[in-house]
């Protein structure tokens, strides 16, 4: 089978969902600089509830992009590394955010007029 | 304020998940090559549902990424284009895209690993 986006059967639906997921890819960007542990995760990424982050790095682990490493210290501290896929994956993320960055300031001002506009009809 | 995806005030994480949007993306992907009808799209774009589709054109024509055009047929015809801000979005898409489409099958073996592993220690 070819992989078709389109089609709501194929895989690649999938890997658009993973990397549609906006707290997967905050994830893999920060830890594309270095492994870090859960609640350092936690801190670093402002309004993820403590019951998300372990459900989207779980995710994660399972589509082989992140690593869980449990260490053996008393209590047990779980670190989370970036595998060399999710290195790729977050290579790919790049020109997104520069688009993001780079065109902020257009798509706000493209709500403001859209929000006058229906403003106006309305009145 | 510098733009940070990280911070939950921050609109670059409003623009995230517009992008992390499947079905935002897939929209734009497909009005690149050529403007569609609402059913066009709606047939283009399997399991999209007849409710989603025009909540999802209404946020992409609010963030100036499609434009609308009505067209004086009986009935109404409604058809939409991407912008230029839109191609420009689309192009910062395709990496992705491609990743996807290239790392398919390494995705697929991790999650049957991963699930493989949980089997057996569950068993």
């Amino acid at each position: 089978m070819k992989a078709n986006a389109y089609s709501a059967d194929c895989p690649t639906r999938q890997i658009l969902d993973r990397v549609g997921d906006k707290w997967a890819v905050l994830i893999l960007l920060l830890l594309r600089h270095e492994p870090l542990r859960f609640n350092q995760l936690r801190r670093d990424i402002e309004g993820i509830s403590q019951k998300m982050l372990p459900q989207v790095l779980k995710s994660l682990e399972r589509d082989g992009l992140v690593k869980r490493h449990a260490i053996a210290t008393v209590p047990v501290t779980v670190e989370y590394s970036i595998t060399p896929l999710g290195k790729t994956l977050a290579t790919a993320v790049d020109p997104l955010r520069d688009w993001a960055e780079r065109n902020l300031k257009d798509v706000l001002a493209a709500q403001r007029r859209y929000d006058a506009q229906r403003h106006a009809k309305a009145a």
